[in-house]
């Protein structure tokens, strides 16, 4: 594992406007960007507009920041940006094994269950006849991730909030949600922790449309959680962590209570130059990557940033 | 709320035994006595039989107790017996508010999220049509209990594994596990925090069978979680609690990684003479019941069974 | 049962165009109007751009009419119109009883099975539940109708072409055929033979858009199949009927084998001046209404229009 | 093909018993062997006791035969054997092609459309992926069938009455029954016009547990239906066809409407000499088989059994 590389800075805002309707409404908002063991925010802001009173609860066991308001009827403005410094743990594939159910640290079982949109309880024959025969680890992992990034087809718009894993495995089309809840599901399946993430992902194909959140994949081996992306559209080294969960249902980057619209959002992520004034452009690699080592107790800035 | 009573003391036993197939199999049980805000462990006594190294996890958010052990091939038995006080938390029904999203702890959120078997995502409207009009509260929460033991037939052997809250409701029949992810969706799309939770049943209908384990509901209001019992066949002051989750998911008395089947299981459970040399039996009441605070940091013990 | 009045005649036309992909692509259309017992077809025109070869299959059960042609890569236009009369067979409601299972023609058995859409298998309970104690008949039929009226909302672009009845009784939303699947579930589920209809409906509400196909239900009572409009958006006594099915499945407008897209589809609808020179209005009713009678060998026009 | 074997006379009975609940119950049988084709009953007993007035209804368009009865409070038993001579229509696989859905008879559009347990509407992409490469015909049918029992795992009491293709797609586990919803299912998804066919199977697998019904497809090819029988568990040849439908729900073997139990069932079948003197038995045979032409207007006993 190494971390002798510059950290790479990304500049990104998001930026979301409602129509709140008579009787107000209560959100919770996962924009937040996680402040992580390798991943820190160096600068960040956040306007809303009217002001309106905030809480602010970050969860201990995953560092997702849930920003909770009471919005008055009327329009509503949130605009959040940071600057985040990532310095992912990066290591050789084969060197990442899977660890045993006995050896899991305690808070992770739940990331072996079923959960809403990941019903790994009904593929669990599924999963053994596709990848049983594989050597556990990272790239048995990898081989869940490519198969589920060849066998759906990225279709906008064909699935709805409560689509799922079985939907997808059986209607093989799906947006990045869909993409991340079908390769959770298989990997609990296979007993490996694996998770859901959501992030603002540079590098998204603009053929797919506006920059948008994404969602992303973090499975549980030798030791820390590692990020797969089967949706394959953006670049992993350059997603900024929001939130994770156990999936979707976790992490909406809004929840909202009561009536309100969507009248906009704008989203926009780029690398600047970093604490050396150098910029670093995220890209491809066959290492894999880690923003969240998963140890209890890791005082993860001051290991990630050495140099 | 009072806590003047002697507290109830509960002696209960679990008898599991197993046959390994080959290759063995990794088990996770929740079968120990959870100590919560008003439920203390007096005494408590574990035999694996043949001797098999153990872990023993507790959830620091839910007290729920996890023990995982792998098994060689061949026969294996778990015993595990117990005597828990319990100082219910008891309330007047009237007196407790329904918690707004703003006001609750951030550690709750989750138990207004769907989850794998209570998809309160799809039942907004009908949460809604049937119990949006009613105040707020405690008797709501009890309104949506009495509706759930109303429209559900207890049917054993009707369901499996998979079925969830939306298949129930559908087809209005199940057992106690159904009748508690049913009554928990519809909570959470109501924005009430709810939770499943595992236990001994002290008074069990003896014409649904032996001794069984019991599922039961939590519903998060004004500051604790209360106990509900949507399939009615017991006595809720007579529950001494296993697990809490989100939902069945999070709480099987066993899971098993491997290969094996159970050849026996033997449940008891009664009432015992207390510290104080009496012995109080459970009774129905119509007051509220808790036996967890739900507020962090409160020092249980001390508080509840402070005469 | 009454025929005394000048038939009802109506004007329809229904435009559809096509962009069709390389490879082209089979369609089975499914727009002309039915020639039932007391639905005659005045004068018809059908119109195909670029001609193609075609082929009309009439189902004889049914008497639904299914274009079937091969279309080559490029646009293609359908356009069809015709004026049909109606004289619908009209009884008092209190007047028409449900036939007995062991009563019933068996060419009827297929509609009181369950079907891709209406999973009447999964709903005895909830509909024996809600309806079991009402006196069967016809009354009962209308309670179904305004049971689902009433508890289901009408939402456009809510749910997609594979949503169910079960779907629709738990999300409580849809458009017409979702009402319409509902309806019949539950019907089939207290034993009552029902099915799907297609037609053009005049009076529809345009707040809901433009003049669009619409679906509604058939109940087999008394002899006859007489007409329920669950989703209440129309006037049923201005319905021509295209289809009629077990469900969706099997009256879609048009199913394409391959790959097209839908460019336009514009429908009209009026009443026009009929064969005595009189132009009668379709109106809203509290009789029943039938425009097929159900029993084989029926010569409806001549029994129908006999005035 | 082939007309030139002595036919093969199979002998079966069926006897059914139930307990009628007061109130009573109507009964829907489907038990008769069906008169196809090629499928000519010989001789038939029916004994009902006590004695119930019956009706005997022959679908026309595939001759499964239903039988009703209205049966009083207390024991009811059926039995029913018969003696039927079959002559398959055998042919060369090779030489049987997909007819395209415009060359399809109208009569057979039904068995293209979804169906309650074959859901072909949601695995249009799935069979696509897996089978569209191939060269349409009998041997692409026979993948299906390969595919499907391959890749399901042959469980008893592993899934129930609502349990449908799609479910069996994802669990990979089930009996005859869901074995054959999945084939049909993807036939359907490929534009091959499928059913089911139940019958009572010589040459089950006694490890399967005694003699049951057995459930099984047929797919339309080359201008007639052929077998195919996915769970793979007996021999085709020595299948007596009861009845054929969209799927189960189409024919049950028994739909009871009110409250009765079945307290026997026992089902024998083995093969006896025929019109010439001489025992057939039943044989696996690499030839495609049908026992319905599935062409109007054919007289097959006289032409299946020319010789």
């Amino acid at each position: 594992m190494t971390f002798d590389k510059a950290p790479l800075r990304l500049r990104f805002s998001i930026s979301l406007a409602y129509d709140v309707q008579p009787g107000g409404a209560d959100f919770i908002f996962n924009i937040h960007a996680a402040q992580t063991a390798a991943q820190r925010v160096v600068h960040e802001q956040l306007n809303v507009n009217p002001f309106t009173q905030q809480q602010l609860f970050t969860d201990p066991a995953t560092y997702s920041r849930y920003l909770r308001l009471q919005a008055q009827p009327g329009p509503l403005s949130i605009d959040y940006s940071a600057d985040v410094d990532i310095a992912h743990l990066e290591a050789t594939p084969g060197s990442i094994d899977q660890v045993s159910i006995a050896s899991l640290p305690g808070s992770l079982l739940p990331y072996i269950y079923p959960s809403r949109y990941c019903e790994s309880d009904r593929l669990l024959a599924f999963a053994n006849a596709q990848f049983g025969h594989m050597t556990p680890g990272y790239y048995r992992a990898m081989a869940v991730r490519d198969w589920v990034a060849s066998h759906v087809a990225f279709t906008s718009n064909s699935t709805s909030g409560t689509t799922s894993a079985c939907d997808t495995l059986l209607e093989k089309r799906g947006v990045c949600r869909d993409f991340a809840h079908l390769m959770i599901a298989l990997c609990r399946a296979l007993n490996m922790p694996a998770r859901f993430a959501t992030g603002i992902d540079y590098g998204a194909d603009p053929a797919l449309g506006p920059q948008d959140f994404h969602a992303y994949v973090e499975v549980y081996l030798g030791g820390s959680w590692w990020l797969f992306d089967p949706s394959g559209t953006a670049i992993p080294m350059g997603f900024v962590r929001l939130g994770t969960g156990r999936d979707a249902a976790d992490c909406a980057f809004a929840m909202i209570f009561g009536a309100a619209s969507m009248s906009n959002m704008t989203i926009s992520i780029a690398p600047v130059a970093g604490a050396g004034g150098t910029m670093r452009e995220p890209v491809h690699t066959q290492d894999a990557l880690s923003t969240d080592s998963g140890l209890p107790g890791l005082q993860a800035p001051q290991r990630a940033f050495a140099a």
